[in-house]
């Protein structure tokens, strides 16, 4: 609301602002109330993973990060900070984003390289008591599951059962692996990391994707052949999402794979992560939630699959539009949920340990 | 602008923003034409010296950031953003704003203790080519200067020949006071900061004020009496701008003052920042300037005095109002041909020492 008058300006700036600071200076739950902390979220990122270009620094993801929080307000009315940031390492990179927790209500994490990103997100999601979501891991599971959730439904077969293939162990590859095995899928093999290799496949690529039903690539171009996916089982699924340039372009597997998906826009089943980011915020920052569990990620990835009909379900549609109204007000009402529901279990044994003693608010 | 449709998203996020990203990575200095950058300022305070408050702390701090940042938009135009910082010293608030230089064009402090507050900035300044300005100090004495040029003007008075007392040596005082011997003041004596006497007074307040022709307040309620003012010259000009409570009530002083100005809303000539940091950034902003220099705080200072004309002036209207439209592209003007005639003196000497290299621009 713009200053029109001298009371305004006084409301709005000294002295009125004074009046404001005094009652935190006494109350610090007051903070949320009357300020725009909790609904400003820091997109943070250190420019050492830049879309495709890898350690460029935090000057070239300026304009990365600068798209991110333009859609953040622009999908999910949140006030989005971008802060691409000089750091030299992890410890300075943590002690940064510590230092801002008092200005925002959340911390989303981008375009910074493993295996940092994943310290940098467990050291401050244990110190602070806002989420911190490192989107290119969970943001990018939560929409691959969504659309292998879809992909499975078109060819008619279930994710308990399926043989899934992840090629690439970074941060977005980990994150997927992890997330598929929260969703029940049964048989989840990833190239590169051995640990989460259920069958003991030590040959490689060609030996994983070997009667295996869908494969999600998280590496880099030229990585997957028409070949290699000749090997699969019937009715193939390919998630080719390196960016911009896929594992393998979809028109080379033509007439082969049943289900193609690609990190493009110009392409059928774009894989997007602004399908999963406005909402996710959106619900964590409306419950007041201190984290963005597991729980969180499972629920928004099975509503943005629901959002495809069966009538509207088929192998060029995948998931929603990221500009279809219904994405963020569905996804955010989904995070919510979850968390009012750890409130009300917390609460039911007795033991309530909430990080966070704030009313439920609705949206 | 929002994004409408999937080939407005392409452009604003993946892939559109990955070619500006690459196109910054192999020339840094496209940053600015191809980022928000270059119109972005951090507000940042550590909330040591907040309003009346003192050091309540960054959450406490934030709604008056945020209502200067609030103005900073709807001012002059600029994208600023508030950050308050949980820092636990001087190196950690240097090394924070350090870090977020890839992001702003520009760094506002404020709200910040001294001494502290002088080690900040000064370090800052010297490590960044973006402007590094303390509201506190350098905004107030701006405005300070003005006001005075103009109480001078209602009274027949010059600076070069007045005798000024600033009451206080915290970081507004002590800006004040430096500004003020730029500016061409004869005879200014800070009480309570001994080296800026130069007559010696040694005896405190009431020596310092018997016959001087202004003092201006910048320390605590109570400290200016009537008794006080009655030994000063004949009309006398008093600043009381301790804020929210000034060191004299104006309607202590009626039939005495000749001037009276403080830092509230509810009494004539408020001296308020507003007058000068959204102008003074603006314009700084346009030319791309890598300081604020004294130079261009003096220019802004003269500016601001000149927009009240002589058939405007009197002693219940020494300034323009903060949301007169003329305030800040005047003062914005006033600082940006500072830098261009910078500039030129540096490249007619043949010795140019521009820190950046960028074009001039007009606004």
């Amino acid at each position: 609301m713009p200053a029109r008058t001298a009371e305004d300006l006084a409301l709005m700036y000294t002295p009125g602002v004074g009046r404001l600071a005094a009652r935190i200076a006494t109350d610090a739950g007051a903070a949320d109330a009357v300020t725009g902390r909790g609904n400003r979220v820091a997109v943070v990122s250190d420019g050492t993973a830049v879309l495709g270009l890898g350690n460029v620094g935090p000057l070239a993801a300026l304009p990365v990060i600068e798209g991110k929080a333009a859609l953040f307000a622009q999908l999910a009315d949140i006030d989005a900070v971008p802060l691409c940031v000089n750091v030299s390492g992890t410890d300075e990179l943590v002690a940064l984003v510590r230092t801002l927790a008092p200005t925002f209500g959340g911390i989303n994490l981008d375009d910074i390289a493993a295996p940092r990103c994943f310290e940098v997100e467990q050291r401050l999601q244990a110190e602070l008591d806002i989420p911190v979501f490192h989107d290119d891991q969970h943001g990018t599971a939560i929409v691959v599951l969504a659309g292998l959730r879809n992909a499975l439904r078109v060819v008619g077969k279930r994710l308990e059962t399926a043989r899934v293939v992840v090629v690439g162990a970074g941060a977005a590859g980990t994150a997927v692996t992890k997330l598929l095995r929260e969703a029940g899928a049964g048989d989840t093999v990833v190239c590169l990391a051995e640990h989460t290799n259920p069958r003991r496949i030590t040959g490689g690529l060609a030996e994983a994707l070997a009667g295996a039903d869908a494969v999600i690539g998280l590496s880099r171009p030229g990585v997957l052949t028409r070949e290699l996916v000749t090997t699969m089982a019937l009715d193939p699924i390919v998630f080719a999402l390196a960016n911009p340039d896929p594992e393998i372009r979809p028109e080379q597997l033509s007439g082969l794979a049943a289900v193609v998906a690609t990190g493009r826009s110009d392409y059928p089943n774009q894989i997007n992560n602004a399908l999963a980011f406005p909402g996710i915020f959106r619900g964590a920052l409306n419950a007041r939630a201190p984290r963005i569990s597991t729980a969180m990620q499972l629920a928004a990835a099975d509503v943005l699959a629901g959002l495809v009909g069966d009538d509207q379900l088929s192998a060029r549609r995948l998931l929603p539009d990221v500009l279809d109204p219904q994405v963020v007000p569905t996804v955010s009402a989904a995070v919510a949920a979850v968390e009012l529901s750890r409130r009300r279990a917390n609460a039911g044994d007795g033991n309530a340990q909430t990080k966070r003693r704030r009313d439920w608010v609705t949206w």
